[in-house]
């Protein structure tokens, strides 16, 4: 295959030797410039065998008027560099669209930059002043605003405040579009002006609530006309200031021996942070007694599809066993932080990039409309908005075909689910979803509650699920699942229903294979696996089921039904994860095996009734449950996950309670919803107000998690109406050996090829693989025998992408990713490009050859 | 008593005739009062039956030059009008200083506004423009920034943009300053200029981005030094601009047609939003057969101790049985919104206010920052410096005694609370606790998991707890509680334990009372109550321990464990809420008995141990567990909300497991935390990772939450330490009828007279009531027979709060209470003023005589 060379991922500019600095300016004109140079000034005087170096990334006007010139005129020592000139005097984006040169993409201006800072760390260190052009959102020559575009570097800020009338409102507010963004804003500069006196005003304002301090020098005198006499002006007044604001002591001396201070205290604390949370914290899901302190992956910030990650944090392989507790650290010319592809989506949350600033201003513009506001009994513009949305988008997702059209336009009945419920995470959504359905089927049902011992009245509801499957980790979500690993040891888990076995789907050999059918199931040709010419045959459920293929699982269903039903058990709902079982270990399962589940289970009133009656009613509109409730648990699968806005459109068959969460967000701030019927909803009707619903956090529907809801839900409808994940659809069309009526049933961003290629190596280091939409799943062949969650031999593969790039002369990073026992997955947000998962798969390919390389010897 | 009268709480401005925009500039010297002219002009044009009004609320700089009379000379026929106006043409807190006027408060310049508009809005309805000064953070006289001051009018907004260099970034940033505040932008306009095209730019930004329409006319001629000829030349401008953009069709013409589009729609949308709500959310803890859409709160904003809500939406007294599904409006003159105090505190999470920038602030750097950051084996600053933050002031707080000293000073052993573990509410931290504690038992005494059949090993682990306690809605927390009305139609609540009767606390008659000691506990002296001077003798744990006060308490405590025990039940935790039990209807326990409850517990290994053995072993260096592990459920009580850092120091132990939610984010955010010890830490230790604490949500530690938790911490304690807090002590510590040395233990917001009063209404209306912190709890006496969940007693005072003061002539204001059962509480934020409580109480007062009159005839 060819490959194309893409530029490495940006890391953040920090060097434990050189301290780098970005001068931002409340407007232009205020001075940023000279300021600058009264900066390297004192830099030059006082850490004299150090290096003092400008960059100007972006400059207009005409060169010889640039700052670069200003700064080698007046702080003499200085080395001075600007990336980009251009000539004409006015915004970059618009001087560089004027000009003739080739406009710099986003990408190639920060590798820029890095660059020329790399080169200055590695001569000892020193200072870096970053001067920005304009104000914080003066737009860059690809029409970024800058205070966008330089997120990635992370470099602490100096801000030159305005000292002219309006400047306390331009400083302030400058402020504030960094400081959400997430810059450090370590110091506020700006002239001293008896008129308006913005410095007093400043100072009060950003010492008090900030602990900011603003400094301030006389202003400079007014500028000449004759370029002469300016400069002789000029002169005269960074003379003056050099014996004093520059001076021992003085205001720029100050702010030096501060910003050194500041320097040195973030190394000492990103040093000491892994053996501070060791101490601290107790985390999730972690055997603490293995982890050591240089385990922990120190993470400064994060943007895009990308952590900046402290490097001594991130060894490859084991962790040395060090008793000391110190975490040993790179040479001083040596990155501090590096980039690392944030490879398990952030616990499979993240959609539109970290610190995406549009989903920031949504939560930000609710925080700053309400705060939180409490819900019961009451309603606000941000739930109501979003429960609208989310009922409006699972009613109007159905088969959705692509281009051309697939195999199934058939209507579905009208939509099922019609209420929303908030709660907080997916644990709490679906025990929401429980309380629903068991009070929905012990009224209709007449049931009791089951709460007496065992054998004096009868037994208490359970649920119908899936082996493997996982729906939370609060007592009732956690007994929702059969008995396993995660919930064995936990000493109130009851396990409180039945959970069939199931087929799955995995590429194996370039072929794409169902496989697994569970004992008591034979299929009526004896075979044990069935090939599909591609996944979206597999998928293409409705075209199956016409060909028969359900008949075996319907009967094995239906018998097992029988078989527990009779032996007393009762049921109040079935509750499943459609297509994939998430933290069970990644396992796609068979869509057909799904549908029909749903459907016998619907069907079989007469089983799960007290007294063999069948509902519905013939009043019924199609919305009304039958069987038992259908719960689907689309925390992780739902909303754009697998590509679709609802998983349950894989499977052609609607819920009757839906819980979402996750992407919900788009990776910001928790939030769950819960979604029913009316048929559902209506079983808690009641003159008795203790008939109600008796569930609600505090935060239920708090503002700030709706109003990023929506946000993040509205920028993937849109962009998958805009096609913006064509270029995957088409790449997984293209992919089909046979052009097939299903064949744009299923994509996913992990190309094709990649996915056969891994398919194709040994069975003996690979046992399978898959992608849809945005996730791709890998079974390592156990080396020990151990399966599940206990499992090891996906780790070698997870230790060489944390190894990463590192090469000489290479940029370095790496990838982070979390394995499931023997499964490494691998996911990527809606919002990353097709050259980003290219370096991921590049990355991916060099790490699973090491690895096999590794186990062969 | 003496009242001087306080002004009533500000209200946002919305009439449904009268229109009310808005004007903010990105900079001074934009050009507002230039558009502000020709809006004016336009309107005056083309709504030629409607008034127009200009309001200038500041105005700096010679009054002959101000923007009333350029809009006087410009715009005929408008009504023009500056409220504040001083002669210095600098920043109005400037300028307000500097003159020889008064400074209005904030509180008293936004009441100018709304009583203009009003008296506007009574005339008719028409445009209202009110004009800002400088940009939008300028200062205001007091020095409050505009875009702080003016949030709680919530008026939309026109900005006027920046079209000079450097303008771009001024545009974005203001509004982005303006957006963080809840504020909406409906449009922004600028001057037409081609050197920079700023307007070209802002366009494509602000319409792709936000929707919002961008409109520009041509920039108006240079000003004329000399005043007749500059009057000249921009009447020239005016002409020119009459015919064309403020014509039919023209730029202005458009942007008043669309503002008058987005009024009405604003409108429409607020009207609907109940009937939408009642159709499409299950709300929580909510009979919805019972809750109409005229009961249903519209919520349009927030700040402060305030919601800003729809006028119609909060009928005083039961609503009409409406079939109709409309929702009956006001007369066109009303305003639509009026304040309504939270005196639920947003179900108990508010304490620094709604949207308080601050934290508006801290949640949007998080989100630059990060967005979320995925926690397993990893660390980010805001979660480790959170986690650092609860652990110091746990072991820091202790008897608190403001000044002079209390009764203890006593010095603890060294701090339990070690480790901190992050879930997302108090459910889910309980569920937490609750896996801690029973590992930690069942480990360390050798039970098995109890999984079996009752009847076939053992019994399953339980908890002690107190009746009345309640812990949360996931099934796991439900489970810690006795049965009661909360979970007893749960399908799959159990109740697991074993739960104590307990005295209570309550304020009848003027008297200080501990009564309604359980059955089987007869004090030695036979009273079924007992009397205390002040609140602060019944907190005073140790003097009346030292007097022996606990004896019977602890013989009772003792001989039921060894009942319990005697009968083969087992045990993992012990878990309390501490001081006050909350929804379990905001009943004050006897502190005294609660720390008995704890001592004795940790004193009794021998009866929880498998073997009889007792513990802790000679080793212990104090913070080991002994007994059973001791879970602080503080999620409600802690945090300052009952005026400590921590309730565990109103009983003068430690916990061995804390939970603390709610507070922890300033009622911003959900975010809960799980405190630990590390002898409850080390349980968990092996070498098996499934031994691991199996929980651990998607969000957890996520940076938006931990920044907002550190920000309201940090900001909480430095209000104890400024002293913000010592007015409510000082009038506490007045109240005791005599010097005690114990007066200081406790105190409340709520004014003691208050209490005092309220106490000695009639006993067969008010049971008794008590206040500690910023809780007000009133037990008003069943009239039919219902107690606890399902009474109804307080209905009537919590209607006659929502009615509110909407006498002629008076502004409309009321408080939105909640009620449990026979229980109304208030409760006020850590950042509610002391004019702000005395006016919630005088209100109070008036509606319980009013329901008091009301229950005798």
């Amino acid at each position: 295959m060819l490959r194309i060379p893409i530029p490495a991922p940006t890391g953040s500019l920090l060097w434990r030797s050189l301290r780098v600095y970005q001068i931002y300016g409340a407007n232009t004109d205020v001075g940023k410039t000279i300021f600058t140079t009264l900066l390297c000034i004192t830099a030059r005087r006082h850490w004299r065998n150090e290096e003092t170096v400008f960059l100007k990334p972006v400059s207009t006007g005409a060169a010889e008027d640039a700052d670069d010139r200003h700064i080698q005129r007046f702080a003499p020592g200085t080395v001075a560099k600007t990336l980009f000139q251009y000539d004409l005097a006015v915004s970059p984006h618009l001087a560089a669209r004027r000009s003739n040169h080739a406009i710099p993409s986003d990408g190639a201006l920060l590798a820029e930059i890095s660059g020329f800072a790399a080169r200055h760390a590695s001569r000892g260190g020193g200072w870096l002043f970053v001067e920005t052009a304009g104000g914080v959102h003066s737009p860059s020559p690809s029409g970024s605003t800058q205070a966008d575009l330089y997120m990635p570097l992370r470099l602490p800020i100096v801000l030159v405040g305005d000292s002219k009338l309006g400047g306390i409102s331009q400083t302030i507010s400058a402020f504030e579009s960094l400081r959400m963004r997430g810059y450090d804003v370590e110091t506020v500069l700006l002239f001293r002006e008896t008129q308006y006196q913005n410095h007093v005003y400043l100072a009060e304002y950003f010492g008090e609530r900030h602990g900011i301090p603003v400094r301030t020098v006389p202003a400079p005198p007014k500028r000449a006309d004759d370029p002469r006499a300016d400069a002789l002006l000029m002169d005269g007044y960074y003379s003056s200031q050099e014996s004093g604001s520059c001076a021992e002591g003085g205001e720029l001396h100050s702010t030096l021996m501060h910003l050194d201070a500041r320097h040195q205290s973030r190394l000492t604390r990103l040093d000491s942070m892994a053996i501070a949370a060791s101490q601290k914290i107790w985390y999730p899901f972690t055997q603490q007694r293995h982890l050591t302190p240089s385990q922990i992956l120190v993470i400064n910030s994060a943007r895009g599809d990308y952590f900046q990650t402290l490097v001594s944090s991130t060894p490859s392989g084991p962790a040395p066993a060090t008793g000391t507790g110190t975490v040993p650290f790179p040479s001083k010319a040596s990155p501090v932080l590096q980039p690392s592809f944030d490879a398990s989506a952030s616990w499979w949350t993240q959609g539109l990039g970290h610190a995406n600033p549009s989903l920031t201003l949504a939560a930000s513009y609710a925080a700053g409309r309400y705060g939180h506001v409490m819900f019961a009994e009451a309603v606000h513009e941000p739930a109501l908005a979003l429960a609208e949305t989310l009922l409006d988008g699972m009613a109007s997702t159905s088969f959705r075909s692509g281009v051309g059209g697939g195999s199934s336009t058939k209507k579905h009945s009208p939509p099922r689910l019609s209420r929303v419920f908030f709660s907080d995470n997916g644990s709490t959504g679906v025990e929401v979803a429980v309380k629903m359905a068991l009070r929905a089927a012990r009224v209709r049902y007449g049931y009791g509650y089951g709460r007496e011992k065992v054998g004096e009245e009868e037994e208490g509801l359970g649920v119908l699920g899936l082996q493997g499957s996982y729906h939370g980790d609060t007592i009732g979500a956690m007994d929702c699942s059969a008995p396993g690993v995660f919930n064995e040891k936990v000493e109130w888990y009851r396990g409180r229903g039945f959970w069939f076995g199931h087929p799955v789907v995995e590429c194996r050999g370039g072929k794409w294979m169902v496989s697994g059918f569970p004992e008591g199931m034979m299929r009526e040709d004896g075979c044990g696996e069935v090939e599909y010419p591609s996944l979206s045959d597999v998928f293409d459920v409705e075209a199956r089921e016409a060909r028969g293929e359900g008949r075996v699982y319907e009967k094995f269903i239906r018998r097992t039904l029988e078989e527990l039903t009779g032996q007393g058990r009762r049921f109040g709902a079935l509750m499943i994860e459609p297509v994939v079982l998430g933290a069970g270990g990644m396992l796609m399962v068979d869509p057909l095996f799904q549908r029909t589940l749903v459907n016998v289970v619907r069907q079989s009133s007469a089983l799960f009734s007290r007294n063999g009656t069948t509902y519905p009613s013939a009043d019924d509109d199609g919305t009304t449950w039958t069987g038992l409730p259908v719960i689907f648990d689309e925390v992780f699968t739902g909303l754009y996950r697998l590509g679709r806005f609802s998983a349950a459109s894989f499977l052609g068959v609607d819920a009757d309670i839906s819980v979402h969460a996750k992407l919900l967000t788009g990776g910001l701030v928790p939030l769950s919803v819960t979604l029913a019927s009316e048929s559902i909803f209506r079983a808690f009707e009641s003159d008795d107000k203790s008939d109600a619903l008796l569930h609600g956090h505090s935060y239920t529907a708090h503002p700030v998690g709706c109003q990023v809801a929506l946000e993040s839900i509205r920028e993937m409808q849109r962009m998958e109406a805009r096609g913006d994940w064509d270029w995957a659809r088409d790449a997984s069309g293209a992919q089909t050996l046979e052009v097939l009526s299903a064949s744009d049933l299923v994509w996913s961003v992990w190309s094709p090829e990649f996915v056969l290629w891994v398919s194709q190596l040994p069975a003996s280091f690979v046992g399978g693989v898959w992608a849809l939409g945005s996730v791709l799943t890998i079974r390592l062949t156990s080396v020990d025998g151990n399966q599940g969650y206990k499992g090891s031999a996906a780790r070698a593969v997870r230790d060489a992408l944390l190894q990463g790039r590192s090469g000489v002369g290479e940029a370095r990073w790496n990838v982070h990713s979390r394995v499931l026992g023997n499964t490494l997955y691998l996911m990527a947000g809606q919002k990353t490009t097709q050259e980003s998962v290219r370096l991921v798969q590049d990355l991916l390919r060099d790490a699973l050859l090491k690895a096999q390389n590794a186990q062969q010897h």
